[in-house]
């Protein structure tokens, strides 16, 4: 897969007032690289439509478009992959679904799920919550910069840092080796959306070079 | 498709000391000749475990096996085919997913509606609520027989009378042209579920002959 390292999520509720695309295309243009749908109160169709018009805008940017949870909406758009939860459908039965060249994430908590998923093939994983966050419903409770340390030493794939990641904490994630970062609220929230993803894309930047 | 005349659909909710499988394995015994996986509260891969064993089940008993609204499970475990509300992933698009051999049920609750599933090449269409019914989340308002006759006068595809049927009306709703009938809660919520699903085939079989 194309390599990435500012990652960002869609969250409705972080933007009650803005359109979707609108936040999201600021994010690409202050320097997201990677883009993820995840709305969990939406019904398949609502998805359906964003995930189309998400798919739309990431072609236009040439920004990898990833669903979460659903195989089915990622085939119906044409999706560049699916990030999937530790309870949604295993890799072996996503990757049989989706083929090898859709790229598959995989949320994980500790170190058993990262080889799990490093040896099933994923094409990443997400590492975290590293600290406390509201942003998911079903709030695991944060496994701190430890794991990601553990990541660093003991997996090889890509792995996306996540997790209630700010402005304020990012040099500890950024310091304990991790070189992909997910935001969520801190940018889509944001007021300037796009000065806000400049400014962890820079952050990244620094350790990247 | 294969024809069918009494359908059932799971509903962990009516069964809570029971494994489902015992109940739909008894269901079908009575007569239920098409099963359907539908858990609002289950996670993928909970549902993903529970279509793996129902399509099992439906094999051994030559029976079709469907899954409601989650097409990517269908696809994981090739079941026979998918039931999709209004606001699941329309038809079109699962049809594209899917392929033409796999069956595509929809709901619907007005003859617009059955006309779209139909002329959109559905396989068959759900026709109600019928009667009040508690057996959704959220419950849409009933229909009435009145939509069953509309439905039997202008639409060619099979149809399936859904929702609050129970021994006490079933026939009215067969008076009403049914020939098709889903029943939930009065099966596998029944103490006696291969009776309950006897009864109901019985009196189907009555109407049909
Ligand atoms: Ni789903």
């Amino acid at each position: 897969m194309k390599d990435f390292s500012l990652y960002v999520i869609t969250g409705e509720q972080f933007y009650p007032e803005r359109n979707y695309l609108e936040v999201i295309e600021e994010a690409i243009n202050g320097g997201a690289d990677i883009v993820q749908l995840r709305e969990k109160k939406k019904t398949k169709r609502e998805l359906l439509d964003m995930a189309k018009h998400l798919k739309d805008l990431c072609v236009r940017y040439d920004v990898p478009f990833i669903v979460n949870d659903h195989v089915d909406i990622a085939l119906a758009v044409d999706a560049d992959g699916v990030h999937l939860g530790q309870d949604d459908l295993p890799l072996e039965e996503a990757r049989k679904i989706l083929g090898p060249d859709k790229i598959i994430g995989i949320s994980t908590h500790k170190l058993e799920e990262a080889k799990r998923a490093e040896e099933g093939g994923a094409d990443y994983i997400g590492v975290g919550p590293v600290f406390p966050t509201i942003t998911k419903e079903d709030v695991v409770d944060p496994v701190g910069l430890e794991y990601v340390r553990e990541v660093v030493a003991h997996i090889r794939i890509p792995f996306v840092a996540i997790g209630g990641i700010k402005l304020h904490n990012v040099d500890q994630v950024l310091e304990a080796g991790a070189e992909r970062i997910c935001i969520v609220s801190a940018i889509v929230g944001a007021e300037d959306v796009q000065g806000a993803a400049r400014a962890f894309a820079s952050k990244i930047k620094q350790v990247r070079k």
